[in-house]
């Protein structure tokens, strides 16, 4: 490929921002809408890659933040990148690490320290605490590693040298997000700042392609990250902002909800570049998200609750959330969820992923995150199917009254 | 089948007790010399049945003790027998449970209470305790489940009838296992309960087994247990004992280490029937094991300790053991072990299984627990192999040199 991605429109739905599409990566393509699967670590807890293909899953995601401090991305460049690495041949992606860097520095939960360069200390953030272990500033971010307390000094630079060494096949920029608690004031400040660390990450990483090019390597692609929070004008000018540039595809950051989803994804993706993917970072654990990610505009999701609730015995079904642990399916014979097609379903009954997860078998965590990723990779596809068939409105409701029940489910379909 | 195992010796090794062969059951073969995979709570450790398939597992040996306890014998027993309730469609075989009512009611360790019905106390076993959970009589045992301490009484009845519920092919009956520290007038006193037991437990097995006619069912097999700890004269005459009754096949229990295992082996293996198989119960975690135990005369062996030290870090390669969480593993991009044909080896390098380990990572156990496993069937398989083509001698040399060490495989190579 001359170029490190391609994206190609193939269905759009009358009245919304709904679109059916092909990524093309150097390894693969994904048909869009799409789930991708976590993998923070480079791998996606519990599972083979050979579980992931098989539930359907299209793409992983990494985390630049966990893989740099364990096992290093020079571990992981000396493999020969991340899909010899974790033994996975189809598309990857890192996120940037900023988000984990402010967030597991404690930053997100227990204070940020803002020193801008030469301007006086900015404390328009709500949050601040003595005990803070990220520091931000316009160059980057100075923070300790959650393992064992070494200070790093993160940039959009050093992100994109990171991310290359990983060698994922799509990037993305290095972004701040912004507190649920911030000023108006500081999500400027700070979007201004995600603004300028999304020039300087397209820089860097032109320049990392130019090396590629000359090695006879694979290109890889970079997504710029939207912010702005819950401001309008700066959802617009941030899309704007980004818009105008040579990036790849979007990331579309700190959406937090449901009702952010509707809004905040109408402002932005009406005006993001039509033919560039948008990437919808970090979403919620509901599935009323997907629907309405897709309706404004998003082409792919992703999010560790699938695993993480799996591992907690909480199992999605068709009509709500079951605990597996409950004394109830001690006897029950039937698949976790009737309407289901994953191996788990197929091959095991509820009395058997009970009593793994009574006796603490790890099998049990296996066959809840198969079926647990499958639920919410099939929920997409379904969706992109529907589109195609010109069906999504009906396929929404459907779904999300047998999932939230009739009343609950209203507030989603508007 | 009109028999519940039939087993059918192909080929034998000159001036040793060592046989190839195949054991019928009603699900499917298993080809001789076979390492059985470790399942005690229906579940191979950290594996898909699909992985114990891969890696060449023939059989899997389930634990009525534990089965009992959590589901519930009467759990497998609606599911339709633990081949259902697993997923796995070929042999089973499950222990009688006695001596996990006996260890982990802190018999083993802690002190057993004999009460011999109308005998007066036998105080002939070297340990005793205040705080013991485990009482063996004529009658069976009185212990305490290790999970919520309900007092339970096991008999060689009840044992048959937890295993007829559980369905597996193979039943071992219940015997009294004596520790390695016990008198020889305990041995033997011991061993006749064990011998009453193994009559009582094969009346009991014959009745269950018309049962299952009636109803059209699949016959199950029964092994009896051969003991009499280290002594010769009693050992011969358990053999003699046993081998006149009409097991299906005999385990062979309390032989502790290589040493004895060519001794007991010896003195057990010339008495007891040709045509019937013979189980190694509970070998200890040493190769040295496989190649004494074929040379006298084992058909079957089982172990935990391939999943137990995978989950520890601890892999086996052809020259020794390795600790994965090791440092110097970081940038070593080999494969666990050079010479190894499994799944992990093919597809992964230490530095990744090293880096889920450092990580916590779930799939780190899964990957070394495949490579051990494979590695002791795959063992297995090549004594086989090397009987059949008249080369076991060589392989034993060649594999417990390379293992040991020149010098410390002279004990085993006599």
């Amino acid at each position: 490929m001359d170029k490190a991605l391609k994206f190609t429109i193939t269905h759009t739905l009358k009245n919304t921002l709904a679109r059916v599409g092909i990524i093309e990566t150097p390894h693969g393509i994904i048909n869009t809408p799409a789930f991708m699967v976590g993998g923070t670590k480079a791998t996606v807890k519990t599972l083979t890659p050979e579980h992931v293909k098989e539930l359907g899953g299209q793409t992983i995601l990494a985390n630049t933040y966990h893989l740099m401090l364990r096992p290093g991305a020079d571990v992981i460049a000396a493999a020969g990148g991340i899909h010899k690495f974790m033994n996975w041949d189809g598309p990857t992606i890192t996120d940037s690490g900023g988000f984990q860097a402010f967030s597991l520095g404690m930053a997100y939960k227990k204070g940020i320290d803002i020193t801008s360069g030469s301007e006086k200390g900015d404390s328009s953030t709500a949050v601040h605490s003595s005990s803070q272990l990220a520091k931000i500033s316009d160059d980057g971010v100075n923070f300790s590693s959650h393992i064992d307390g070494k200070k790093i000094f993160m940039t959009p630079e050093s992100s994109m040298e990171l991310q290359h060494q990983i060698g994922a096949d799509i990037h993305v920029a290095f972004d701040e997000l912004t507190s649920p608690l911030a000023t108006r004031e500081y999500i400027q400040k700070a979007m201004n700042r995600t603004h300028a660390w999304a020039d300087r990450s397209l820089k860097r990483h032109k320049e990392l392609n130019d090396e590629h090019i000359k090695k006879g390597e694979n290109l890889q692609a970079l997504f710029g990250v939207v912010q702005g929070a819950r401001e309008e004008d700066l959802r617009k000018e941030s899309s704007t902002y980004l818009g105008s540039r040579d990036f790849d595809g979007y990331g579309i950051g700190g959406v937090f909800g449901p009702t952010e989803i509707s809004t905040v994804l109408g402002w932005v993706n009406n005006i993001l570049p039509v033919d560039k993917p948008r990437h919808l970072l970090g979403m919620g654990s509901q599935p009323a998200d997907l629907f309405l990610g897709v309706e404004y505009g998003i082409d792919t999701f992703d999010c560790v609750a699938p695993t993480r609730q799996a591992r907690n015995g909480a199992l999605f079904t068709y009509s709500g959330r079951l605990n597996i642990r409950n004394g109830a399916f001690k006897m029950d014979f039937s698949p976790v969820d009737e309407g289901c097609d994953c191996y788990t379903c197929k091959n095991y009954t509820r009395a058997y992923i009970h009593h793994l997860f009574r006796s603490s078998e790890i099998l049990g965590l296996t066959l809840a995150s198969i079926h647990n990723e499958r639920f919410v990779v099939r929920t997409v596809d379904c969706i992109r199917n529907s589109i195609i068939n010109n069906d999504f409105f009906n396929y929404k409701r459907e779904f999300l009254e047998a999932y939230y029940g009739k009343d609950d489910a209203q507030k989603f379909l508007g």
